[in-house]
């Protein structure tokens, strides 16, 4: 596992840069990851570029033996283009313009601001793509971190095209929207109205199928933004890996991993906390998306904690790790006193420093990332599988009556029942293709219908597989309405033959509604409200089965 | 007691109809209530009037022996409109515009809103005004259910121009307001401002008099515009009863139900509840407004729970049972899996479908509803009464330093006290000639002075009554000002000499702060915040004396 | 101490003034505090002034033998002003004008507001100035009660000449900030945005830097403001002094008393609360900033109270005590039905009649407040100090992660344990020169720098002074920002030799991290997060040692 760390040249005097460089030098640190957040510094005024610091701090890092992993700082835009171009400010759920003065003020879905954005993506690239110490390229940061949505202009036009695009008539989207409930015909796709809340007096909520389409587009909108970047790139880097740094879904998952990683070319995230099943699910989570080792391109730790956490990642597949990050920041938002770098902030080495010097030494010889190659497929399944999938997650995120914590559920209950029976890795999948050998398959609040993933869980199952569902189980279709007839799986796998849904036919409560054989394996249906000690009891099961 | 349910013609394939109607007919449901959420179904645009599919639904009902409850589908104004005249949408407490998108996104003071809605009202009246399968009308839908107030400009008008009709002249308005307090004083009537939040840094609020005054206003509106749409059905249906569904108080009781239902022929109401004495006061309350049978034109109730629930609101005096609904919303802002509806998600008899072919079973060949005469008057009244004082609620909602929830208050500690107690209907009371030859009345929180209860309770209680009544009795007037001298009940019921209000005299607390005979009767007074045992306690020796 | 009362004769008619001004004098209250809310009164329309009735209401007074504090009105602009210049009207953080109908709805920013007001101090001041009955002048009602900031476009304005004043070029304002953090690199001043909350989906906030130089000019412009109406008065009222109503820290302390009062002639406060350490604490307050009496303008309490209350208030240097107020307003927004009045709603004598009455006769020939000095200076100090800062309470209120109430720590905690351990006057400091004499001063979370009174305390332990400090002293400078080197006191008094913080070193907590003799006295350093427990027992030690 490769160790680097977050700096920012640009907060320093280029004297200071040396001294920083040897002390990360001395602790084992071999990259560093820099400019994520320098786009007012690169580029002061609009077309007035600034590089000889960013030559500098590159340069100078190569004489210490130190690479550089570079960052695209699209995640906050100057204040001169938000001067010049006001349309690349987002709009908030509440009506109001986000306006300059923190980060991720931009709307994805403003021309002006995916051009500017692309002009300093080419800049760079033409300058450092073929840099022999620029090993590697993160895209922005933590996209949709804190601006997820824009209810803006833009955002309503693109919205409108994106329908327009996927329903073909508006008589199709009326027709499977159901919009004769309510009176909501629309007559055209600009007529319909971005999901900000209803401020009506008593709470009301929008259509469900405009909240779930708004939610696809919003991540749809990212993931665009980080392939058009990635497609700049790439003409001028080579085989030079391109990354992002994804957040953990605690903090919401509303941008499609899968989507989003599919054309770059190692997954990256930013992992804090302190619980380590939670690392091991995010670690899991990130090895599963393109099925290989993964970094993880931000990490806070205690010094009592950084060195058992550093094994537990590099066991679960990562092969780059960026602690965040050298130095606290003494101003700006995320100002503190210190604690998780690996200097104080009167510049001495802190607690940490030793910890990340002492891993740096026991593994020194071993085979660390190679950075080209960022990643290769891994052979294997692991023995256990655990589905995560975005649209029924939104779908509960969206729900009024219905609304639960999917993320919550499927991490500290589900997820945790599994690492604390299993000793290793567990696939996460995304897709229906990504079940392959595993011994037991766990899909809990799957509550959207899909076609792929049914006929893949039958096989499965008929083929030996140990399936375990919740009662929710295809509830819905990806327009987020529900179905009204009952999926052939039921049958196919529990034997199920009314015409109710299960959920619907079971007044009583147990913590396995169903268990049956199927073919050479079996399934289990528990209750989507099973308790963490429910899942860790029916999970014994399975696994001692 | 007459069954009937919801249906959503518009909802499916006419085709699918008969099989429905069918369904219905052989579960003993022999009313439907349509049309309430259709106007985009039948004005599909501007002027543009589809009829045949609402002329079919009516028809073949007929065919199978169901009767049609028609609504009017003003609460949801469709999308053309909204576009066409923006003006017909509400402004929120926080100044933005209720957008498209939900429902009640309408103003009751937009004038075009008003035009437009009394145009449809009239296009059904004239079709199916005489139909001899439509026997009964439903007005809008909650009036007030999710938008209460607006805040726009057209509410700003009206309610100038109420202000002015009430105070005459603006010196008036002045003086009774006090707003010699906080230089206050108002030039004109235009100058007074609607009562949106006041967003300042520490908590602030607005006048009590202008609050007070904007919910009647409020309330009035919805009123007037009821009553508009009643006068033009009127020239059309006949004897054919109108009435509309009110919602349950604890939702928020901004109509004044008095008011609302004066001009209308029978009490609906809207009940969802499973607390048996909560459905028992909502029955009494709407028996209570016009003191004769009513309807409940939506119920909601588990299998476990409907028959016996139907058995309690029948001995309660409800004359026509809609349930909610025939089946479940898959779309929409309401979708479900189901749960009270007559049908599951895939079409199949729910287990509410057998509760309700058993109680018209049980029932059958009794006197059900003549809806052409919607009840006739009660003979005689109850043995107990309680009052209920809308303006008095809306002093308490709207207060700051001495909210408190008037309606929670009432229902589920004042009335469950006499519920528990009390084996039959009690009088919901609304003005002082609903008071006649109860035995016990009680009046709980009634804070706004009334000269008219006052003179009648008086000699309500010198003619033999028991009065029950709390601290807080007659401490404000209209303009919710307190009073500065002691109104004279206290003196002729109470035997109180004192020139200081009871509440402010009496330091220390006890259940019952004062009781006295007057007269043939007897009085309590009892404080305000008297808990449910107390309450409980107090009135088991009223009705033991 | 000589007692007033809060009237308002445009309350009533003025046939009720003698009735009204005999109760008073019967009750020994012998002045009236009035006009703090009488603008429309006054000034009915634009430049149309109605003063017979205040003169009137000023020479009745007089034959009562009753004295008058005149109060300045500008805390209620009249409706017409703010129809005539809408920019008179602050907006809120959420971008909402705050419109008429409440109290201080005025940008102190506004050009407009500051001429209207002036005008009108200038006339009241022209024609009371040398009235004899009027003995003194109240500026305005308590400055920032309710309205505090203005996001508006005259507080914009006047913000980016605020930053340019003080920081002279926009380079020094960058780096001092640290601007490269987040690409927020300003040009001019006027990109700088005000820190209204950032509407984003995930939490977000504003440069600390920012905010708090927001807090201080929001300070500042209360304070510009209350000079220039001082200025006006100054030249018409000779020696007769001039104070405002201060509120009380725990509901918000935006305003920098030293600043505030430095040009006033003595302190006036409002104090509501129960607690008698409390009550200590603001009267220790007020008789700091200036060192000497105070007057408390605004003070409720029940007659339960109300005796023991009054003495406590006189025993710590209250000159001038004005009860609030004389009756119960019946309408408005701080109607009530009594309380702490001396009158009840029906016009009697309240329980607090009797018990001011009685104070008036125990205390009768005491020398009261001499009005025209407005207390002499205090000759010696208290033998407890406690320092109160506001840029560290601004500082923490601002703060995200760091987040703590400081007024309620230094109330409730500190000064608490203070209090119950010590029998008298404690010192409030603001400023190392009011370091004198004290035997121990307490400085708790002082956390921006202050090198003048750094260099005090170094020499007030070194000359045999005890201090108490937290561990979170001098960590940050006054721009917000976090030092990067220990500053020399902590090797000064306790010896510390590390180049890191002492909180960042000292992992261990105890109730005292550091305790050491320096020159002649000691120092102690408690965790930032000490309990009240923790406070008591280092109380006891120090005050014992």
């Amino acid at each position: 596992m490769k160790l680097g760390i977050a700096y920012y040249p640009e907060h320093d005097q280029s004297s200071q840069w040396a001294v920083d460089y040897k002390r990360l030098a001395e602790a084992g640190v071999t990259t560093i990851r820099i400019a994520e957040f320098a786009w007012s510094t690169i580029e002061s005024e609009d077309g007035v570029y600034n590089w000889i610091w960013l030559d500098d701090a590159i340069n100078l890092a190569a004489e210490f033996g130190i690479q550089v992993v570079l960052c695209t700082p699209t995640a906050c835009p100057p204040i001169w283009l938000t001067e010049l171009h006001p349309e690349v400010l987002p709009v908030s759920k509440d009506g109001r313009t986000v306006g300059f003065g923190a980060r991720q003020h931009r709307s994805y879905h403003s021309s002006k601001y995916v051009e500017y954005s692309l002009r300093i993506v080419e800049k760079m690239a033409q300058r450092y793509g073929a840099h022999p110490n620029v090993i590697a390229w993160q895209l922005d940061n933590e996209f949709g971190g804190e601006t997820k949505y824009d209810f803006g202009s833009c955002a309503k036009q693109a919205f409108s095209a994106y329908l327009e695009n996927k329903y073909g008539t508006i008589e199709a989207l009326n027709k499977s929207w159901g919009t004769a409930f309510w009176s909501q015909h629309y007559h055209r796709f600009e007529q319909i109205p971005l999901p900000a809340p209803v401020s009506s007096d008593v709470m009301m909520w929008h259509h469900p199928s405009l909240d779930l389409e708004f939610a696809r587009f919003s991540s749809d909108g990212m993931v665009r933004f980080a392939r058009l970047q990635a497609s700049v790139l790439r003409a001028y880097i080579g085989e030079r890996p391109i990354t992002t740094n994804a957040f953990m879904f605690s903090w919401g998952d509303n941008v499609n991993w899968s989507e989003m990683f599919a054309e770059l070319d190692v997954v990256g995230i930013d992992i804090y906390s302190s619980r380590p099943y939670e690392i091991a699910f995010y670690c899991d989570a990130s090895r599963g998306v393109l099925s290989k080792p993964f970094w993880i391109m931000e990490f806070g730790a205690s010094s009592q904690e950084l060195g058992q956490k550093m094994e537990l990642v590099r066991e679960r597949g990562c092969e780059g790790f960026f602690l965040f990050k050298m130095k606290p920041f003494p101003w700006g938002q995320e100002q503190s006193n210190g604690g998780s770098e690996l200097m104080t902030l009167t510049g001495e080495p802190s607690a940490n420093y030793s910890v990340v010097q002492q891993y740096a030494k026991q593994h020194e010889g071993e085979a660390g990332a190679n950075f080209l190659t960022a990643g290769s497929p891994a052979s294997t399944s692991a023995k256990l599988g655990l589905y995560y999938h975005f649209d029924s997650s939104w779908c509960y995120q969206l729900a009024v009556g219905d609304r639960l914590n999917y993320t919550d559920y499927v991490v500290n209950t589900v997820y945790k029942s599994m690492y604390e029976l299993h000793n290793g890795a567990i696939d996460i999948l995304y897709s229906a293709e990504q079940i392959r050998d595993q011994e037991v398959i766990v899909i809990p609040l799957h509550t959207i219908y899909d076609s792929a993933l049914e006929d893949r869980l039958i096989t499965y199952v008929q083929a030996g597989g140990r399936l375990i569902v919740t009662d929710d189980l295809f509830r819905k279709n990806d327009r987020n309405v529900f179905l009204t007839e009952v999926p052939r799986l039921f049958r196919e796998l529990f034997n199920w033959q009314d015409n109710n849904f299960i959920k619907d036919a079971i007044l009583e409560r147990s913590s396995v509604l169903l268990q049956h054989d199927a073919g050479e394996g079996q399934a289990w249906l528990l209750p989507r409200d099973a308790s963490p000690d429910e899942w860790l009891g029916v999970m014994a099961t399975v696994l001692g089965s």
